[in-house]
């Protein structure tokens, strides 16, 4: 079994032994070396956005003291949701291996393929109703930032 | 102009004067009430993550001590990139307003836009490369945690 994916999934076998979370792990490699692993700990940390992806990059940009990683590639034991899936792109991670699926994660009762279904336009999300106000208002920080000459791109 | 988003696009202002991130606010309410702001802080942290309505959430969640936001509503000056969308989603909050859209940041220099046309498929990817491996033994962490009776849902 490849050894990274081998890590991620004790990773995950480990969170749900201590009912951190669901049963997710993840490892971020660098030059063919753990740099983070991480699991689930939504239920630990009462923190929804607590993923293993979510755990493994935090750890990851906080060792390296960068937020970029394009030098480091993720195994994830199950396809990233859409939160994790642009977490993944933000880091600027460029390779990711993954395991199960999205509709394996949603037979064991996750959202992972629901929330798939309403970004493809597949589905109405039925559980967040969205509007658009003050629009005029909220672009004012945009400008400013875009004028500044300065600023750090990320 | 909205009070709440009024608060978020005072914590953009202050992010982008310190220099901490991009040019984007965020609110949680409940009942009527703020419970947590939040800025994009990217930069200041070296997180990619670390997007304002993900720190908002972040910090309603810890405040409460609960990861089930079903009670709250956000505001946030941009519409939330995928990571947030979904975000949003796992926090359970039904109720969401946004300011700016997904072109209007575009136009600042930030992948929103790129990314949910990835996620809806009028794009490829050429950023990310993905493989699927080792998806039994992926498996396992799945099966023990859904024969599982006691686990808190989430």
């Amino acid at each position: 079994m490849n050894r990274f994916m081998k890590i991620a999934v004790k990773e995950a076998l480990n969170g749900i032994k201590n009912k951190e979370g669901g049963p997710f792990g993840a490892v971020v490699v660098k030059d063919g070396e753990v740099v983070a692993v991480g699991h689930n700990k939504v239920i630990a940390t009462n923190d929804p956005t607590n993923h293993a992806e979510i755990v493994a990059i935090r750890t990851a940009t906080e060792k390296l003291g960068r937020f970029d990683l394009s030098d480091c590639e993720i195994y994830t034991t199950c396809e990233p949701c859409p939160m994790c899936y642009s977490a993944i792109h933000w880091a600027k991670i460029p390779v990711m291996y993954y395991g199960a699926t999205r509709s394996d994660a949603e037979r064991v009762g996750f959202d992972d393929k629901y929330l798939y279904d309403v970004l493809t336009g597949l589905k109405k999300d039925e559980k967040l109703r969205s509007e658009q106000i003050e629009r005029d208002e909220c672009l004012v920080p945009f400008e400013i930032y875009d004028k500044d000459q300065n600023k750090t791109l990320y």
